[in-house]
């Protein structure tokens, strides 16, 4: 194992107002006193397993190698899902069920344990808590020094998220960030394209069209705006407001890019 | 005092949109640079006592010994309420005001410190803002390395919450979690009974009847579910969904664990 | 550069749902592998550069000197205001949009620096997440040691928060705080001051007047009471309850403080 200190991510869906996140935080540092602690998100929708996928996504690539990621969002707990350990491409190790939460962010070519061995779970588990008594126990010991591959028996695969695929001119919202944005899953690499000038939403009082910009200083206050977010995905925002708010349209509202009118 | 890292970690109702948890953490840190600083619950509904114990009892007992714990639910500060320092049976320690908050968190047999001597607290102290001048001072003494019995005038006894004493098959719903599952007295240490098959809650409606199961997984997707939670306490909950709401019930409302009907 | 542990702290009103705090948490941890990452306030209102102002000074005085507060309340990102690094008065260091946000905290004498260098940008900017791609670069360079005058040109100014300059005995109300708190702009150093009795505020209701008090538990349960909070400045309060509610009064309402009737 390398050495010096390991970090520890948390992102869950169990909000700070209960002891929940405390609970797993207190056992990771009972196994391994040394890691630091690091919360991610924890006020991820309650159950909204794509919402928790993508904020784990757009945090984990930039953590050092080797640091551990415990997520839960885990509807199905106590249930057929399975507890899995992955070791993603580029060193990070993620924690959590294996319900699509982890397959966004656990880059390609991953491995995929089952949490299987008795060290890597609490002596009795709570049916309805497998943060606390799962997903903590094994990132604890991983933190310490174990391997992943002593989590279980290898999983032939981990199972992916059921996002619409990815589109390059036409999607949808997927998710509604704290400020009313509206992400699609329409992936551009390098900047707004210039072969297209608006991203046309579909709402329920009809189709509106926000110009495609840079950033939300390239319009009015008040304004529609559309530009590549951090994650490289189409959003939607209005400035300094909330594009949900004011178009009353969440995930799943059908987005197109709509192509430059031809040089005259 | 132990070698090695002290964690000491925080709970309070002063959420974080404000600069009331940093400022505590500023204290802490300066006086203790060694210290790691843990999140434990910030958005504990303003001043409920019942919830911030509930949560620090939660996390607690998970962390190392020598964890300091410092909990800042605190309608009554600068009235009439000690401030205190608590040396927990195995090796947490607490800090806070004595109004029930730390009770059910530091376990018996217990010591209770009141927080008096000068280098205990800030040299001025806010008659508002205890949590900074008073508890993160103590906490980072004591993360320092200074012996509990050194922070003042031994207490004979710590303010105990004042909480329906626990029952197990008939009690109350004494906390509405994130998720809105409704979490009540009734303690059961090992599993769903097997002498009983559902608990019955009281709610503005009605009575309803909640079976009672392993996990949410054992019901339907919208259906009511009850089952022993992570603190082994009865919980009545709606899978994928909020009991809380479902039912317009929160705390106070009773519950009773129905037996099963005798074979025939 | 000293030696030991940095701290990095961050406050932000980016919420907790989603990954950005942990896309900057990542960014710090792989430049400082060795700094302390603690959570100030990620709840700021968005977009509320007055409320983060207040957060961050009311929390970065009381950090060991050499901390490094890495603040992004940034609704021109992207746009003509600046990205700096401000080395104030106290060995306290802080990066951020150049738009009044440091202006509070940051405390003079102090140098203000425009965030240019190559290191201390990423290779690829978002135009709209300068919290990841600038600040927290920045912030991870200084924390690893770099020099703050490395950063790139320093300027002749910080920019000043837009604030109603603070008055001893009339002002307004700048700031509500979680607990629904009304924090004004009136200053005053040393407890209530002896010759005012009382603070009267404009509501849409009229005017109505609060006992100047030494703290909450000096007027009953539901009582209005006004005192001086714990950054100096006087505030509203209802006991155990919120005074913003009560009163439909909030950012910018009138308060004047009444003098006390003559003696007979």
């Amino acid at each position: 194992m390398d050495s010096g200190r390991r970090i520890v991510t948390f992102t869950t869906d169990f909000g700070t107002a209960d002891g929940y996140v405390g609970a797993m935080k207190g056992v990771v540092a009972r196994l391994a006193p040394d890691a630091a602690l690091v919360d991610v998100a924890h006020d991820v929708a309650a159950q909204d397993v794509v919402g928790g996928a993508l904020g784990l996504a757009a945090a984990a690539p930039f953590f050092p190698a080797g640091t551990v990621h415990v997520a839960v969002v885990d509807p199905g707990v106590g249930g057929a899902r399975a507890e899995v350990v992955v070791s993603g491409a580029g060193g990070q190790v993620f924690v959590g069920p294996d319900n699509g939460l982890l397959s966004l962010a656990a880059a390609t070519p991953r491995r995929t344990f089952r949490i299987a061995a008795a060290r890597f779970r609490a002596a009795t588990v709570s049916p309805t808590f497998h943060g606390r008594d799962v997903f903590a126990v094994a990132a604890g010991r991983i933190a310490a020094g174990a391997a992943v591959e002593d989590a279980g028996p290898e999983l032939a695969a981990l199972a992916e998220l059921p996002l619409p695929p990815p589109g390059d001119a036409a999607g949808e919202v997927i998710h509604v960030d704290r400020f009313g944005n509206l992400v699609t899953n329409i992936v551009i690499d390098l900047g707004p394209p210039p072969a297209s000038s608006a991203a046309r939403v579909a709402t329920p009082a009809g189709t509106v069209e926000a110009p495609l910009c840079r950033t939300y200083g390239d319009v009015a206050p008040g304004a529609l705006v559309a530009y590549v977010g951090s994650a490289n995905l189409v959003e939607i925002a209005v400035r300094d407001g909330s594009a949900a708010e004011r178009l009353g349209a969440g995930r799943g509202a059908a987005v197109r890019l709509v192509p430059k009118a031809p040089a005259p």
